[in-house]
C-alpha cells in the first residue's frame, strides 16, 4: 500500500536532499508546509526561486550580491580599500561583520585547497585576488581562512603567491577563545596562545 | 552594513519558519538551496506548489490524497470496510500502515481534543465519523489517538458519542514497547502492562 500521495512523497524527498535534514525530519517540513495558507506556501517557493534568480557574485570580491552590481561592502565609500580579508565562504564575511571591528574588504576564495577532493588554486577564486592586488592599491591582505589543516595550507600556499607583489600578508591570530575555560582548551591552543602572549 | 542580500535574507527568513530550524540551520539551508544548479532549484520550488495544490482530503476517511478521489486505502477493495482505525493525525495512518497488520479503513481527525488550545469537537473531523458509523456497515471503530491525556481524553469523548450507533469501540493496547528495558519504563505503563497481561 502506497503511504503517501506522489506529490507529497516528492516533496519529502526534496526536503530530505537538504543538509542536516533526515526522511523523518522531512516528512514533518512537508507537513508543515502542506498545513500553510496557500499565499504562504506560493511566498515560500518564490523566495526560494527568487533568491537563485537574483543572487551573483560580486565582481569584484566574489561575495554574494543582488543583482550585477557590487556588492554593498564593495560599493561603500567608508569602506577602507588598502585592506583585504581573504575568507573560504560567504557565511566568514557575516562572522567577521558580526564583529563589527573590520573596516577594510573582503575577498571571498570560495573554498580552500583540498587535495583530497580535488580542489585545487584553479577551483578557488584566486586569480582575480592577485589580479586586485596586483593594482597596487593594497597594503595588507589578512588571510581569515579556517584554523584547520586545510585553512591553513590555503593561507600558506596564498601568502607564498602574494610576497612578490610586495603586499603585507597577516593571518589571524590563534589563541584561548573569549569566555573558554583553559581545562578545555586543546594542547595546539594553548601552545599558539603562549607563543603569542603579549604584555599587560 | 547588510550583510546579506535581500533576497538571501528572505530565503532564510522562510526557512527559520519552519518547525525545528533555527536561524543558523536556515541560513545553511539557504546557503545549500543557492549552491544547487538551476534546474534543480525549479524542481524543489515546484514540489511545494505542486505538493499544496494536488493534494486534498479523502472525502469518506479526511486522510491526504491526491486529486478529489477516495484515498488509496478506502479506494481499495482488499480493505475491511467493517473495521474503522481513528487517528489525529496522517502522520499516524503512515505509521499503522507501516505495520503491516493492519486491514481495516481509517479516520483522520485532523487533531485532538484539547480546550487548553480552544480545540473543540467542531475543530475536528468527528462529524464524517459519525456519519460513517450511522450507516450501519462500520462494525468496529479503534481509537488510535496518542496515549497522552489529550488523545485519551478524544479518545473517550469519541467512545461516548459512538456507543449510541450499537457500535464496538476499543482502544490500542498500553504496555511495555518491544525492544524496551522495564528499568527505563515508567510506571504508568508498567502498572497498565501488568493489568493487559497475558496468558502464554
Amino acid at each position: 500500500m502506497e503511504y503517501f500521495p506522489p506529490a507529497l512523497e516528492k516533496l519529502v524527498e526534496q526536503f530530505a536532499r537538504l543538509p542536516g535534514i533526515g526522511r523523518k525530519s522531512a516528512q514533518r517540513l512537508a507537513f508543515f508546509t502542506l498545513s500553510l495558507p496557500e499565499e504562504e506556501v506560493e511566498v515560500f517557493a518564490q523566495s526560494i526561486q527568487e533568491a537563485k534568480r537574483s543572487i551573483a557574485l560580486c565582481p569584484v570580491c566574489q561575495n554574494l550580491t543582488e543583482g550585477d552590481g557590487l556588492c554593498p561592502v564593495c560599493a561603500s565609500e567608508k569602506r577602507d580599500g588598502r585592506t583585504v580579508c581573504v575568507v573560504a565562504d560567504p557565511k566568514d564575511v557575516i562572522a567577521i561583520e558580526r564583529a563589527r571591528e573590520y573596516q577594510g574588504q573582503y575577498h571571498v576564495l570560495h573554498g580552500v585547497l583540498s587535495p583530497m577532493n580535488g580542489v585545487g588554486p584553479d577551483d578557488l577564486h584566486i586569480k582575480s585576488l592577485l589580479g586586485r592586488v596586483s593594482q597596487g592599491e593594497i597594503e595588507e591582505v589578512i588571510m581569515a581562512t579556517n584554523p584547520d589543516t586545510e585553512g591553513e595550507a590555503t593561507a600558506m600556499y596564498l601568502s607564498r603567491m602574494l610576497k612578490p607583489f610586495g603586499v603585507k600578508v597577516t593571518r589571524l591570530a590563534y589563541g584561548v577563545p573569549v569566555g573558554g575555560h583553559l581545562e578545555y582548551a586543546d594542547d595546539a591552543t594553548l601552545m599558539r596562545a603562549l607563543e603569542g602572549r603579549r604584555e599587560m
